[in-house]
């Protein structure tokens, strides 16, 4: 079987599960995601063997240990699959949920219900526990998903597949309604993105490379994570150290992922105070730090910031820092600069606290609390797919609800239209 | 100014705009649609007389009454422009909406928030009161909106423009937040649909090939509406006199609109009883009908439906029918050839209605009534952008509501992560 007709078996095979999963009660599928715990865990010593082949060949092709420990399914991360899958079977089911109801004056009785959306197609790469932790969701959600992992992960993620296509059966579900493509052939993923007729979405979590591909090749719509640019306001009110404690933990805390700070802004009225105390703080840090003209006045031996810095998602420790002459001309400074990730305010001033929630256009907007909150456990989802930068049908992590949409539904006794 | 230029222009003040809007109260959103309410009303002989040359145009190319009927801008349709908008005026802003609020352990008190999607590109044909429909739901719901017409509407829709720029002007709003494409240079859809960092969805309304080619060449995500296949099956247990009116209504009534039942299923247990009766009010009403063979079977001389008609959204007094062996072979029926959009079961049987209710997969499900009402007017939206077929972000009718995003905000003391 050549990779086109594997993708279109792999596709209507899906297609045909996702009837039966959306049909399914909640029972049946938290059955599902028990037994794959207990398969996880039974089976963690084939698991931790295949896992042992893909490590094998990262370790030749000489990759970083940094890769290697991502890509290692140790005991503790075993034990993590297996808990995440119980904590998504204990959250509540989506689907069925009647959102709202209400009557007509014809005495129609419409409402709105959460249904699954049917087919996802997950395009991935490195941890193979990704496989785990999107097959719960999908599942959970009632949505039949085709992953195509990095073929990095290709022993790992197989042997999932099957732990977890075990599990299904156990549970009277059909298996095609979680599938791995078998294959690191990349004509899998061109082939998998012109199912439009099969797969209601692709969510793809890799390069910029990748997901531009994807936009430009696919008619399928498609949820993503572009950047995240994501600032700190510290305004004039704030406490200082509070400030000073959000803003190191925003960049400190862990400076590689998507909801760490990259640039501060403070307004200029509290910039003498805030800013010598805030710089010898990630100094100490080995935060290298880049000013705009007003901080570098401030700070002579401070590196200039470029225009591009202000774009950039450094994923390190590196911050961009400009002074700001008040809450608008550091809105408009996000506005032009962000990527509509994650936006913080530091204030005590009650007015300005809530035109920065209302008026800054971000996925999450903060005031008094870390940019690292922007995380599906979080904020209390429960778990998450990833987090989407585009507006259209999920805006900021995406959870269980995300992965539905709803229909309409009206009762009826007879009404016709005149 | 070339093509390219002008849409460069249009988008860059199109995403100005969306900001000044986002921020604006109802209050001023509603001023500026009453604003261009009154407008339409005082410069009616203008609007006329711009009309009157797209419809001399039109005669001219020799088009069709029924086209020409939809062009024309009559003193009714100009008093129901007028009153649509006074009527989005009066519906509820859905902008800074919070759709629910929470409380984390930490103390953290996280909430979702409407807000507007930001620019949208509608691109649609023939009718100029779509112009001033859209524009109000767009308006309303804080959303600056590009619009581009079909020349046959070129005068009228330019001078809307002008009435509509000239009320959003008068309430203190940016009149870029309504912009009409000033050319019938197909180039400026190419353009439109490459602007995937100032326009943020895409509604196209016309021809199945526009929206093939907006879907094969545009990055930016699109809500659209394919066909409406709707069905309405009729159940073992169905009050005959209800199957009969509301399946002589779901094709009669109006049989050129998207949501006019194309196929018609029957419970064979009732077939005997209902089609007699049911098939001599269709061919009273001039529909012709095609059989399954059971169906022919009982009525010889009617034709034989092929393999081709069951997919077939005839927008005309034609329809199909089934008998089937119960609900199951229906439903399957539906999932087979349906196209998501409206589906109705006429039953008195308990279980079966909310299993069709359950496991039917369109955007709108009814029990009892006609699928005509699959409209955001009819529904309770209060007005409609569309409908749309594909269940991503909107599954049926666009309203307000479906104009919006959620994001989170949190408010916080201090919350830093560890």
């Amino acid at each position: 079987m050549n990779v086109a007709e594997l993708i279109t078996n792999m596709a209507s095979g899906a297609r045909q599960a996702a009837r039966g999963l959306a049909r399914a009660g909640s029972e049946q599928k938290n059955r599902a995601l028990l037994f794959i715990a207990d398969g996880i865990e039974k089976r963690a010593p084939e698991i931790q063997a295949e896992n042992r082949k893909d490590v094998e060949v990262a370790r030749e092709q000489g990759m970083k240990p940094a890769f290697i420990d991502r890509l290692m399914l140790s005991d503790r991360i075993i034990h993590e699959m297996a808990q995440g899958l119980r904590e998504v079977a204990g959250l509540p089911d989506p689907v069925g949920e009647v959102t709202r109801m209400w009557t007509r004056p014809n005495g129609l009785q419409v409402g709105r219900m959460r249904i699954p959306l049917g087919v996802i197609g997950f395009v991935y790469e490195s941890r193979p526990n990704v496989t785990v932790d999107a097959a719960a969701l999908c599942l959970k959600s009632g949505n039949a998903v085709i992953m195509k992992g990095g073929s990095e992960a290709h022993h790992s993620n197989m042997m999932l597949a099957r732990v977890i296509q075990q599990g299904i059966r156990s549970a009277r579900l059909p298996e095609e309604a979680v599938q791995v493509v078998p294959t690191n052939d990349r004509q899998a993923v061109i082939e998998l993105i012109h199912k439009d007729r099969e797969v209601d979405l692709l969510i793809p979590r890799g390069s910029e490379e990748l997901i531009r591909y994807i936009l430009d090749h696919s008619r399928i719509p498609v949820l993503r994570h572009e950047k995240g640019v994501c600032h700190v306001f510290v305004d004039a009110s704030a406490d200082m150290d509070m400030a000073v404690s959000v803003s190191y933990n925003a960049k400190v805390q862990r400076p590689g992922v998507c909801n760490a700070m990259e640039t501060l802004l403070v307004d200029a009225r509290i910039a003498d105070v805030f800013l010598p105390v805030m710089v010898s703080r990630f100094q100490e840090a080995g935060v290298l730090l880049k000013g705009c003209p007003k901080t570098v006045a401030r700070f002579p031996e401070m590196q200039k910031a470029e225009e591009d810095d202000w774009f950039t998602e450094y994923e390190d420790l590196i911050l961009s820092i400009r002074v700001v002459e008040g809450i608008e001309e550091a809105m408009d400074h996000i506005a032009d600069y962000g990527s509509r990730h994650t936006e913080a305010i530091i204030t005590d001033h009650y007015d300005r606290a809530l035109r920065f929630v209302r008026e800054v256009d971000s996925s999450l907007v903060l005031v008094n609390a870390s940019t690292r909150f922007n995380d599906g456990f979080q904020l209390g989802l429960g778990a998450e797919i990833g987090i989407s930068t585009v507006k259209l049908h999920a805006f900021g992590p995406m959870g269980l609800e995300e992965l539905t949409t709803t229909k309409f539904f009206a009762f009826g006794n007879g009404q016709v239209r005149t």
